[in-house]
């Protein structure tokens, strides 16, 4: 059966396999010291506007998450997220096991609102027990949000302005970014998230590659010992290689780009039968994750017919299932779905 | 230039990366609960004679000793390891992150002593100030261990014993396990393994695969909600479909073992024509991992034709020197090796 | 300038001050293990009616919920708390510092409904995803509350049930739990407190103690190696005796009821007075601590005049004040205040 | 019985003790922001020759270094202990607690060697793999040791520049301070502590206080936010001026040196005792802490008579034992045991 589930359903982009049987028998030295990881790193650099970038491979994005959140706060500083967050809802208490707490803004559709977080933090300090209290000492957002909405360059540009006015770091979550970065009339660019964060990831994990997630510190602003501390998050690759690989090969001939326009234009092709048989939407998603609205009939009906993801329950007795496209998702599965709704 | 350097300088070996590419367009669901993750289970469990086992696929060594460690022990609990173990030397303190000391024994040729367990453990607990110590909970072992030897049947079975009569469970560290399984006169084997320790990994990165390490808790011993806690620590996959398609495919056909022997007999080749050439050895290991002592001059002179691994210096001006062989190693290359020392 | 600041500024009850200095220069061992400690413990079983009620004596409040909370939960499990439980906002991060996330419910004048959390709870293991998030492992409550509420006892019944029906432990901070037995008209008593809870713990530091909070597993369900585990914290007193003898002269002749009636009795007068001169309140509390709104006007000149603490600004431009009593405040302060209100 | 087994046998120094009463009734801000801790810390800031010190009042001293460990190193670095170093033996793991390691040189008499720290960090940072293991971030040694020896100026020095040839910071365990400052012979002062020292501790549990122990910055170099980190360890005390009070009456008219040079005073006629009666002595220590040698006959007979501490058995079949003066210890104590030897 068809599978909308997710987009990480299959193994990695073709590109990504052939480069890995081709160099498969090369010796190359270990924990990312080898020339496909630099190769991948200069490409990122250069992809990002930043030729000072520090670049780190990682497996996967709560690794991705708690390693830098972890590496990055001191003492008691803790961490501001939407209260939709993956790190705050998704990842078994992953940052709070580093010790520090993940505090809340509200959520307006998965994206935090620069004014929200002003007032948090102006709030926050004008506290006369502040000094009791977590300090705010990074901001978190995901780009694309765990609900596919995107940030607009002006709405980004003020978050990044409030966490450096009160002096945090701005930390992007992408392990969807490719998503997002070719989201049809998105004004944000790589190098636009590279000038506003002081560390990002670009998710590869759900955009193509087997696994991986590539940190970047645009202004080779990582803290000292980033790799030891990697170590020490027990995400350091052995065979570092083959993140390396993988992100070099998706940052040749702009890979990483054209998978994710692919997703997007399957999105769209989706999007607009959704539309057209009537149905209804729970969140008007620009990227490869479109919510739907289902009555109990109708995903009962579906859900014989085709894979998708339940998302919540809604007071009304429907539902919001997600259905997801991806580099994997071909013309054909998109007339497969035109066919049963 | 050949390397010898470690015994993850490749990629996987070829089967997998078949089977990699015969699958990679399948549709699975993530985190494990495909049908490949199944297969190797079920693979694994007959392997170990463990009809009960739950096994987990984690990405790295060090990731899985801090989950497995860090999981499993409680309050102030500590583990106690030879002093050579990597969790106290390489890990980069990944352990003491998750709040756990190692607490350490003596060290013989890697080898933890039983005696020496059961003389620590026997002070432990007559000191009268036990309960203002790291309380013991558990025991580390690493077979092979950092230095290539191994545990004869006897010795691990003491070693059992004494972590048993004192409640501490015994977690065996199989990075290279498949070497130690197939070592020429071992007596140790993968079913010994899972009768004697309470939690163990078969190590697959340093034995063919890409990536990935099945811990097994052979009596369904595993602590509640593990799931859970190695997604809190990182380290659960997204696409778990790749680690459990990789030991899937190792526990075929026993091409893990038949990985073990091939490594083996090219190290018994290899240790024979240090022999014959007349080097001495810094230690007598049985697996894939030749310890040889060189010269400045001699060191001088090999490094610019092959690949190996500086060791330690010794007192003596001279130094130790590490000499690996994998899945990888091929005939050609002890050949040239024959050739150049 | 007399001060309502708070609870804890002076040093401790006279009666306490005597007993210390009487027993200043006896010899006593170390660590909890002396005969003033042991006394206090069996006056507290007796006050509990648990006699198998294991005891002990931490410093302060944060101290001994970082510890209780760190020591009893397992692996990935948070604690739930009213959004402004303590532990929650004024101590600094240290619940999340163990490893734990704290999980929030709203809070009603600081209280948690018990309707709320069975919502969360049930909505938690209903959610597929649930094993990716925090599991629940602990209901945290404060009697009195952070805004001088109290539970009834059918809603601390009630609590008490929905926490064990889904198998967590419910944990009462008592850092004022003798103004909160001792409030007028109040049905919870510290026998139904040991019978509800799970764990809970005497507050001494703001009832008459220099210091001191006394932890109650009143079933003798302290989780192994507490005392270790104390230790670990940093939390076990070398001298135990000076704590253990503050709680021996507290629970003797009932004066921790004595001080928290004789509190509550100052803290009614005091209301009464308020209520009066036509002050407006912002919470109705029953116990020692009492909420004012005040103009800026009322404020500024008020705060000429005594001391108060500030709690929060209002949207109206009015801000809330609280007014706390304690086992010093004497009948004089209140004609003070009565004279220049 | 006469109990020689600690220096924490009693209360508090009755100068202590009076000025409690004294001030009993007085009221102040709580955490430490009264009057009688500006005065201690003003007094402390004097008696160290560092006017621009920060001082810090924690309630004991396994947690003054896991809080003062916890907070001063970054990411995966660990402290360097000898091996007898209390955090290393009797500390329940409370600096691994904060996720620490702690990392060992040998101990000589509970001294650390300068040269051995020499070795072990020149050797640390030549090892190729020193980014794979836990990085030395501070040097902690105590004085007096566990063993009651204390450090020549010499020694200090020697450690102190290694430590910072490396970048270390070197931090002090002073729980027994007093005892060291004023013990015969001793040529390093509290200046000269306080000169050589980034961070060191002014024991106060141990030397006279109820309880307490000063952590001082003396170049006014505490990490940003302590204040909040304390709070995060659970070491804020709510009621901060019983330790500041204890700490302006141990700093006023030299209290603090004249308790130590008592127990000085009082431990050397003990020793003289114990040397004209034949006695053996496990360690020749010049502080308050004395370590005899007693056959199993003579401990059991005087065992009936004092009390004191047993230490470690030795392999001839006898064992050490401590006996211990303070500030409590008197002259008719000391008479006592002249009956008796």
């Amino acid at each position: 059966m068809i599978s909308f589930v997710c987009d990480y359903l299959e193994g990695a982009h073709p590109e990504i396999m052939k480069r890995l049987a081709e160099t498969n028998l090369e010796q190359t030295p270990g924990y990312g010291q080898d020339k496909y990881t630099a190769s991948a790193i200069s490409k990122i650099r250069e992809a990002c506007g930043c030729p000072e970038a520090q670049v780190y491979f990682l497996a996967g994005g709560t690794q991705t998450n708690s390693t830098v959140i972890g590496s990055l706060l001191n003492g008691n500083e803790g961490v501001i997220s939407a209260t939709s967050g993956h790190i705050n809802v998704h990842e078994a208490g992953a940052v709070e096991y580093t010790g520090h707490k993940v505090l809340t803004v509200p959520a307006h559709l998965g994206k935090m609102d620069a004014t929200d977080l002003d007032s948090y933090l102006r709030g926050f300090f004008a506290d006369p027990a502040w000094d009791h209290m977590v300090i705010p000492g990074m901001v978190y957002i995901s780009h694309p949000t765990e609900y596919g909405t995107i940030y607009s360059l002006a709405e980004l540009s003020e978050i990044s302005a409030v966490a450096h006015k009160y002096g945090l770091q701005l930390y992007l979550d992408g392990a969807r970014l490719g998503y997002g970065l070719m989201a049809t009339g998105t004004d944000v660019s790589l190098k636009d998230i590279a000038r506003l964060c002081d560390v990002f990831y670009i998710g590869g994990t759900k955009v193509g590659a087997l696994f991986g997630e590539a940190v970047v510190f645009p202004r080779g602003n990582a803290p000292r010992h980033m790799f030891s501390m990697i170590k020490q998050h027990g995400a350091l690759l052995a065979k570092g290689r083959i993140a390396g690989l993988q992100f070099d090969t998706l940052f040749t001939d702009d890979l990483y780009f054209r998978i994710g326009r692919h997703a997007i234009e399957m999105a769209e092709k989706m999007k607009a039968i959704f539309i057209e048989k009537g149905y209804e939407f729970f969140i008007d998603s620009p990227t490869n994750q479109q919510f739907i609205i289902l009555t109990s009939e109708q995903r009962e009906m579906l859900s014989a017919l085709v894979d998708f993801e339940f998302w919540e329950a809604l007071p009304d007795g429907r539902c919001a299932v997600r259905f997801a496209t991806s580099w994997a998702t071909t013309p054909e599965f998109i007339d497969y779905l035109r066919t049963i709704l």
